[in-house]
């Protein structure tokens, strides 16, 4: 019976088949050791000589990195071997050969390794990374499911943006002009008349030319928006949400933060309530630290890092002067001239992971803010709508998927935390 | 307290609060009869005159269609009630009033209801197939991760296509064009290898110029693909993954079912092993139908409705001819000039629910079937390295969300089976 690696253990003391790939062999004289990675997990496989056909042992000899095998043997308890068990093969075989395995043991530049993506995915830090993100969307999606949230899939194709098109892909829509989404926001709030609490998740789009670490043209992102849900309720919000994602993690991905050489310990302290500081006071902290920023400025990634770690967790910024924020932003009634948005910073120099506001729900304050902002009002006129008709006080936020599992996995670079990163001239494979 | 009107019975004879907005009112003399809709359910408050301050019974007097209102009163259980509990009211209060809202409950016409759909979205029939969606997508994810898949988010910019660029939307990616993906498979094959069972959901794009009920430009779109599985795997793992979509649906959806008048009697039906004939039977039913098709021509929808109905249950169409079929997929070595693809019909007119296949796994043979499709080599070389380093049989197949979703739901259109939907011509708001 072909039984996953992963479940090896509860066949301890049973004749099991596994197929995968070899990942690596070490022979001595009689005696064949394979490790064979079937996706699920790595199982080590000893091989005698003398207990296997000739064909077998022949295989074994000849069997390359990446070839595809299948093996059948005894599954023995083995408390020292990774997952607990081993197999004694009594029966081996090569079924496709691989020669030439472009990526081997020794040290390949990202350049390439990035070249042959399709590829790299096999290898076991990137196996381990991925696997996270698949264990984080899931929990993401269970936290909103579990809270009765409704999935609201907000559209791609859009035909304007909030924030001009200079960052915007274009695409020729049937005669007219569309943009990729870069974000559900304005989708979600009408929804919240329909369903109280509601979420998206899904691709998001930014055409800018910037190639650091931290960005990818191409990245997902979830995007809760509750109504009658208050700033403080929305910060509550957040820090349940990371508290919970940060312990299925834990919990759930256990052997691939062991295979990244994770600090478990740092994450840990991500649960219960996170600091908070508001803007005027994390520019205070900054220049007690020596940094050159004057109140008004906007932070850079280097503050966020120096702000973070100035408190070891992640911590909330709130309370922003209103021109360094959306146009959506509800004021501060006891200080109108900022508005009740948050930033979430992540500590070690993940930065921000969450961004989030109170909405302006009044009619009149909102078309005063368009103004403001020089956004013309007939592509906001359905938007607008939401305060015209039943409107209610509302807050949301989003959080960058990627920017998440890097925090978590500990990756120094989002272009790992995602299957087949986008970036600037990279669109291959 | 505030409470959900989902939650209200399990508060029965608590003082409680419920913020949301009228769906209806009636008043009789003293009595006012409130429809409140908070997203969660709708609830009826009973308000008496003599129970409310004199403010409140203006309210109850004013207030309209949409408007916001909160109300506080005792949660009486009441088996004849929507939920089986209503309100007797002590408060009521218009948080704000609503006026002129465009959609009354007299008929509207389509045009009408899709220009203002950020708005439509809060109509009954509405709100149940977007739940059922919301619903649908969990179960999709929930299947696959209890079934230890690992997610794997497949890109939306591409640099190629397998099926030409007519039907493919196009942008410009710094310098070079990139195409909106129609299908993540090809970037699934390649992530078998490293984790046996991968999945992916999400946007896709087709710019095709047909105006029907069963058409959207932008839609969702869920892919399994996975290692050594083969044709008679593939065929079982999709009557699993359906079977378990719609017991989902009958368990969790049941009060969507009934506001969208669902016939469950037929969603009880799909269960089990679907029936199966290959494509050569099933023209041969279509024509015993009087239908003037020939062996070798493609299914219309309509071919599709009949075959279907002839069941009365979602059927199977396996083994089409090579020709009919995309390139990559495995020849029955039964009968080389067929392959092994399968479409999932489904009855009552909703077509075609899923279309999958093994795929090839032979190198040359691969190589050999984009030449005769007079595909260019170069752009699948890393599509090609899947059979070079490691090759292994496959399966997959793809699903598209919405037409799952309307034939659950009873949707005559997809229109109403997203929250925004994107069609010929049709993309606001």
């Amino acid at each position: 019976m072909t039984i996953s690696v992963r479940h090896l253990k509860s066949h301890a003391g049973e004749t099991v088949t596994v197929r995968g790939w070899l990942s690596n062999k070490r022979r001595s004289g009689k005696i064949g050791f394979l490790q064979i990675r079937d996706g699920s997990g790595i199982v080590q496989v000893v091989v005698s000589r003398a207990e296997v056909s000739e064909e077998a042992w022949e295989d074994v000899k000849r069997v390359t990195q990446e070839s595809t095998v299948r093996v059948t043997g005894i599954a023995r308890a083995d408390e020292r071997a990774p997952g607990g068990v081993e197999i004694q093969a009594t029966d081996f075989a090569v079924r496709s050969l691989t020669e030439d395995y472009p990526i081997t043991n020794k040290e390949h530049g990202t350049a390439f390794l990035m070249e042959h993506r399709h590829l790299w995915l096999r290898s076991s830090k990137q196996r381990s990374t991925l696997a996270i993100r698949s264990e984080v969307c899931q929990a993401i999606r269970d936290f909103f499911y579990e809270r009765e949230f409704t999935l609201v899939d907000s559209p791609i194709l859009t035909p304007t943006s909030c924030e001009g098109t200079s960052t915007l892909f274009e695409t020729e829509y049937f005669g007219d002009k569309a943009y990729l989404s870069q974000s559900g926001q304005l989708y979600l709030e009408p929804a919240c008349a329909a369903f109280g609490k509601v979420y998206c998740m899904g691709p998001t789009f930014r055409a800018e030319k910037s190639k650091t670490r931290r960005h990818l043209t191409e990245f997902w992102m979830v995007e809760p928006e509750v109504a009658f849900l208050d700033f403080e309720g929305l910060i509550r919000l957040a820090e349940d949400f990371i508290g919970f994602l940060a312990g299925r993690v834990i919990e759930r991905a256990a052997t691939h933060l062991e295979v990244l050489e994770r600090d478990v310990s740092k994450l840990e302290k991500i649960t219960g309530s996170f600091p908070r500081v508001t803007y005027y006071e994390a520019i205070e902290i900054l220049q007690s630290h020596g940094i050159d920023i004057a109140q008004g400025d906007d932070f850079g990634a280097e503050d966020e890092t120096v702000l973070a770690n100035h408190f070891d967790r992640p911590v909330f910024v709130t309370h922003f002067p209103t021109d360094l924020k959306a146009f959506y932003m509800q004021p501060d009634a006891d200080n109108p001239d900022t508005v009740l948005a948050m930033d979430l910073l992540a500590p070690e120099g993940y930065g921000e992971i969450i961004g989030g506001s109170q909405r302006i729900h009044d009619h009149d304050l909102l078309l005063e803010r368009l103004k403001h902002h020089e956004l013309p009002i007939e592509p906001f006129q359905w938007y607008l709508d939401v305060r015209k008709y039943g409107s209610f006080p509302h807050s949301g936020f989003g959080m960058g998927i990627e920017r998440f599992i890097a925090w978590m996995s500990g990756a120094a670079h989002l272009r790992e935390t995602i299957p087949y990163p986008r970036m600037l001239y990279k669109i291959y494979p």
